[in-house]
């Protein structure tokens, strides 16, 4: 069987998720760059990787997989080594990291992904803000961070079920909230300051995965540079310019 | 370990999934009603089993679970003599059905789910009818479905990933287009019959998880009649009493 490929745009939440995993477990891949905001996600050749368009992506041997859950779950059981706290054979706990991973797609990662596109990243993506869409987004995320506060991150472990090691809903889930990155920074600190267990929960996993975690966020890192940088000059255009000299 | 508790209400999509596998797969279980309409899933005795108050929840010996996906899995994984084609050990296909499985919690259950909802049953829960949610929603399913058709459906096996054999993604799905039947005829008929493959695969699932399929869905073909009449004395409202005898 060939070396595993990964398509992935490191600028995604889940395909950073499946790429620090790759990392961390010392998996053998090659990471095949799909940039979204040039459009490669739309190229005939990533199409015939996934039909749906959509990063991330891999090819192993004669296996195309999309949808990341999927992938990290086909991973963690497809190659040896993987500590097993990723994804727990014992069946019990195997099914509360599974419970919680489909429960993310409804809840945060359809508040967070709509409210981080619709607030700030809808331009790059050749779309619209969405301010009535951002309001709507915003409900689901602090439900869904509240749920996490106090149901997920119950008890002490400092991971979901309360686990005293990250899990694959653990990545997926924190990859998603590392996207709020690019929000205006205030904006960031209230939706998130409310919720202590999770502001741990997310150093946790940062700290269980470094250095790769740090890595391949830092195109995240650039990318909120990028958007201060936009909204300080948009305030600047409005208020005209200061008394500082430049 | 105690028999299985399947906590169920017949009305919801992936409630009639957990309890169609159950029967087929000849688990020893008991079903506890938690009828929605009624708010019992709001009772503390069900907020104990699943403090997210959502059908299906399951309990077994020590672990309360939910999530209907996550419930499939455990059962196909933790009772002996499960048929393998509901979840194949075979490591590919295995993950082919997790995508799918993953792909629908944003797209088919996302646009159906609230298709009906923002029609047809939002009364009987208590809210209100949303046309423009449904609009938006109708988007979602009308593209899910052709998702369905031209991509998990490709191929001449009949059901999803080209299987010959219905998995619990299959059961899951049919499950929820299922819930189409509340519709008006017209309307149901409109959004269904350009999909060929999508209906024949329908038909497929039920064959081929009979009578259970059939019985468990009786509940659903009662609220269809009920919303039928319903439908009929609006319409003989607006238009007034009609010159046939009563």
């Amino acid at each position: 069987m060939g070396k595993l490929k990964v398509y992935a745009d490191r600028m995604s939440q889940p395909s950073r998720a499946v790429l620090i995993f790759c990392r961390i477990s010392g998996i053998d891949f090659e990471e095949i760059k799909v940039d979204i905001s040039k459009g490669q996600h739309l190229s005939p050749d990533f199409t015939e990787v996934n039909p749906l368009q959509k990063v991330p992506a891999i090819v192993h041997g004669s296996l195309k997989l999309f949808e990341s859950h999927a992938i990290l779950v086909y991973l963690a059981s497809a190659f040896t080594g993987i500590a097993d706290h990723w994804y727990p054979t014992e069946l019990s706990r195997r099914a509360k990291i599974n419970s919680v991973m489909d429960w993310h797609h409804s809840n945060l990662r359809n508040g967070a992904v709509n409210y981080v596109i619709n607030t700030t990243l809808a331009p790059a993506l050749g779309r619209q803000l969405n301010p009535k869409a951002a309001t709507e987004a915003e409900n689901v995320l602090l439900s869904s961070l509240k749920t996490l506060e106090d149901i997920w991150l119950n008890g002490d472990g400092g991971f979901l079920c309360n686990g005293i090691q990250p899990s694959l809903a653990d990545l997926s889930m924190v990859c998603e909230l590392m996207q709020l990155e690019v929000l205006d920074e205030r904006d960031r600190s209230r939706i998130l300051s409310p919720y202590k267990k999770v502001l741990q929960w997310i150093e946790n996993t940062r700290t269980a995965t470094n250095p790769h975690f740090e890595e391949v966020h830092n195109i995240l890192y650039r990318a909120k540079k990028k958007f201060e940088q936009q909204r300080a000059r948009t305030a600047e255009t409005r208020t005209g310019p200061s008394n500082k000299p430049g």
